[in-house]
């Protein structure tokens, strides 16, 4: 079985994960916001790899119920319902809706996760759900990617820890898994890095730009291990 | 003073380095042939993005003493005068001479950095060589990127590692030293690896797709820390 991590998005060639269950990453803040807008009751998410999309997947959804939710450069998009915070995701306001997302390093990056034969979203809000998730699909997979949102092409330390927590969470049910460079370095920094997700995201450039934006709130909510029992699990462009 | 660390030069954006002093690290190969030429008296190299690039630039200098030199996916390209192993770099071959280089991952590398402040070529063959001009670019300097050549616009181990150890021999002897993300989780997988370049080297992709090439013994070569006393340098895309 080969376990392999992509830092970014970004190397990853069109068609490359094509029939590959993957996991894709993005702790601060788009798997995080999704995990618990479903858990508050959300129906359906349709990640937007940019604002105009978003905004033409609303028109083409048509409904009444439907959301418009997401970020620019961590700022609420003017215009839209709802920001990109886990902490907007209540029942009362996203409960038996639909929900449009659009987010600067996420979305994008769960549009080029599509294709798999699996995509799973997964953060430290639904780390344990997610990880027994995986090992279910690794019962009869050969192969599993974790993607890892990043932030504008670059390594992300909060995404990169989380992969290195899933790598470390699964390697130990398995023989002879074989690591790409990404899973080694990442189980590497989650060795040396320890337990603590509010640590980790606390010192993360993403958790510095969020208390600079006054959201420092969404780097806690964040760091909260298995607040959520859910996996989000998108199925043709639609997270359910 | 800020040292941060790029795991592929994919993110970085045009210009981006521009002023600022950079570090490329490609340990296979192309950094350590580059400081293998070099200590072998190899007059100037010229790092070319493309094979076509490099056929053009060897035509433009002209001469008789111009090598062409590089690797297509590992193999040497037919017609250039040398592959891209550090093996070949002696002073019979390469002495006196100029040489155009073009490789797959590590002289793009390179010319995404063209533009920085100072430009320096690092290996383990010339660990520290460089990490001693780097400490004296850091009297002055507010600012260091390490570039990471990587494999195809994703992590590569042995470069992460060697940024890794960059870091770690660099913030010894500063204090108040910023890391981003990607110099954090450098430091931590290089604290996590220990000190062995040639077991992070043997485990590599690039280790065993060079083993499979039947090169194992250029995997050997890039790990002999302080080979060579040399820093190559590029000043107008001349590296010398």
């Amino acid at each position: 079985m080969r376990l392999e991590v992509h830092f970014t998005p970004h190397g990853i060639a069109p068609g490359e994960l094509k029939g590959i269950p993957v996991i894709v990453v993005d702790v601060l803040r788009a798997a995080t916001s999704i995990a618990a807008a479903l858990a508050a009751g959300a129906k359906a998410i349709y990640p937007a790899a940019t604002t105009e999309d978003a905004l033409r997947l609303k028109r083409d959804l048509g409904g009444e119920d439907v959301l418009l939710a997401g970020e620019r450069r961590t700022l609420p998009v003017p215009g839209f319902d709802l920001g990109n915070s886990p902490r907007e995701m209540t029942p009362e306001r996203v409960g038996g809706r639909r929900m449009v997302l659009a987010t600067t390093n996420g979305t994008p990056a769960i549009a080029r996760a599509a294709g798999g034969a699996s995509v799973l979203i997964g953060a430290a809000v639904n780390f344990s759900a997610v990880v027994a998730a995986a090992r279910d699909l690794l019962m009869h997979e050969r192969r599993l990617a974790i993607v890892c949102a990043g932030r504008d092409g670059r390594f992300a330390a909060e995404d990169g820890y989380a992969a290195g927590r899933l790598v470390l969470a699964l390697k130990h049910r398995r023989r002879n898994v074989e690591f790409d460079d990404g899973a080694l370095a990442a189980a590497a920094v989650a060795e040396r890095w320890g337990k603590d997700w509010l640590a980790v995201l606390e010192r993360s450039e993403a958790g510095a730009v969020l208390r600079a934006a006054g959201m420092e709130e969404d780097v806690g909510a964040a760091a909260l291990q298995d607040a959520h029992a859910v996996v989000p699990r998108m199925v043709e462009g639609v997270i359910r």
